[in-house]
């Protein structure tokens, strides 16, 4: 039985250029959507992620509450669910092309309004990438969101971070089987690899320091650790998939668009909606100097800093119940401010 | 023309069991051994680096000055110089045994004393591996090491560099040309995918975002960073010698050894050398809370932090001239102590 419903967008013409044929959008929604039709939470997925793995936010007594916003959980495009390289007909394997953050979250655009008529978001909201399509929602519909909640995630991806992201796609393509994209089977040596190099940045060094893979997630060992968290996602997922969401991710920028022209500060200066940016203190991609010298530039916005060792995994999908009660109450306060 | 002198030293017994026959320890000296035999500095080599890449920090009017000092620079086992996978006639390839840092200043220890008839150690110092050398020579010679200088290093290797080496040897393995280490001719997409990888690691995330590697190190873009820095240096590499070297570098612990049978405090105590440890503010993997660590247990220690967004890159091998005389100032101090 799907979990999910599907959002049909017919042909898309990409920002980039190419025309993504029969475009879909997996989404799943929570609550009900209210008279005014402006209860609503978009919170999309995050990189690798989908629906089911954001559902650690939402509840009843949480801020993301469904007895009083309709949450709208959109699938990231490449992520298997959404439009993919392993799943379009018309874009398969490696000839699927460029997705931007853009087109994501203008899709996203499109299944609220015509799906859902939806006049108003009352937030966007997302970790990680997720982060990255809450930041474009504020400046690509600057009239439409009135908050936004980016946690763990940036306006635009930083040099240091796309270097990261060159090394684990450096790390799955050296496998041979991958040929270039056109594997029968899945290139798991390169899989492998790709997951034991993403381990080194997913926490913080503090984290290991602490042994919480041990102490806290209750792994007898480091290398159970590895194979448990990071190999047990990564060879579940099919290649070209990560490379499309990372290709998205490498792009990721709220001005790179004709609305902005590249013009960062313009970008962030143009988000109405009253932010709430959360870096974790010790994340090693999304640092949280790079969302300070975002939230300068930003009209409407608070900077408040996850005070957690677990680094990019603030929170961990739940798993940190004082992180995930930190980033509840902080959006909370955003909800009702 | 050889730029490098040899020293036999025969059939090993390495800490781990394994003979490692016809050991040499390939080194270099400058200066002149004074008649009390006790102006010795030694200064070991890091990961993948070699003896002329010491150099930088050896010159008239530096704290290493050749005029005053006799400065003896042995390379690491596993280098490619001294006994390594590439030229061990005994234990090629992939059958080299694992060699310890332990392992490594023991065989220091037998230059100075065998070759050279040295009484006394003015000083060890040596940057990430190096220092790992530098903090062994002040716990397993603690009489005979009167200071010791260790920067961007440790006194063990952390869980966290543990891991993120992990992640640089799995995508050189992901590489199905590595055969297991029996290569007949180089797995270079495993080598470049190496070094892609390292490349997140090598310095900080501020260096990116300051564009340090455009504005201070020439380079055109991040892509002609990633090729003229590191594949240019991980290409030339052997497979086999950097997974040695790696090897060595993940099992390193002063506390390793019979000595001290584990127990890392006591051999932090144990080192009576005058010590000034150099971490860098921003280094990735030696970050600077653990040499803060490291330092409280030491009863002759001072911490001094390199104010640098170098990151684990500190100095640079002497392209960043503010952090060099940082260092170099800093070892002034130590020597003149």
């Amino acid at each position: 039985m799907k979990d999910y419903e599907v959002f049909h967008a017919g042909d898309v013409a990409l920002q980039h250029g190419p025309i993504l044929a029969g475009s879909t959008l997996a989404y799943t929604t929570y609550g009900k959507l209210n008279e005014a039709r402006d209860n609503v939470i978009v919170y999309p997925t995050f990189f690798g992620g989908s629906h089911v793995e954001n559902e650690w936010l939402i509840g009843e007594n949480l801020a993301l509450d469904p007895s009083r916003y309709f949450i709208v959980v959109p699938n990231l495009l490449g992520n298997g669910f959404s439009t993919s390289p392993s799943n379009s007909v018309a874009s398969p394997g490696p000839s699927f092309p460029l997705v931007t953050i853009y087109d994501n979250v203008k899709l996203q655009h499109r299944l609220l309004t015509e799906q859902f008529g939806v006049r108003r978001v009352a937030l966007a909201v997302g970790w990680s990438v997720g982060a990255q399509q809450a930041f474009h929602w504020g400046a690509l519909y600057p009239d439409y969101v009135e908050r936004i909640a980016p946690f763990c995630g940036s306006a635009r991806t930083s040099r240091h971070n796309f270097l990261f992201l060159e090394g684990v796609k450096a790390a799955l393509k050296a496998d041979q089987s991958f040929e270039g994209g056109a594997y029968r089977k899945p290139p798991i040596e390169g899989l492998k690899a790709f997951a034991r190099v993403y381990a080194g940045w997913g926490f913080s060094q503090a984290f290991y320091r602490s042994e919480c893979d041990i102490k806290d997630l209750g792994f007898p060992s480091l290398e159970a650790f590895i194979l448990g968290v990071w190999e047990a996602r990564f060879t579940k997922a099919d290649a070209n998939n990560l490379l499309s969401m990372i290709a998205t991710w490498q792009a990721a920028d709220i001005s790179a668009n004709t609305t902005y022209g590249g013009d960062f500060s313009r970008a962030l200066g143009s988000i109405k909606a009253r932010a709430l940016v959360m870096p974790c203190k010790t994340d090693l991609y999304f640092p949280p100097e790079d969302s300070e010298i975002e939230v300068s530039q930003m009209p409407n916005a608070e900077l408040r800093v996850i005070p957690s060792i677990w680094g990019h995994s603030a929170g961990a999908l739940g798993r940190n119940k004082t992180d995930a009660a930190f980033i509840d109450r902080a959006i909370k306060d955003l909800l009702s401010a």
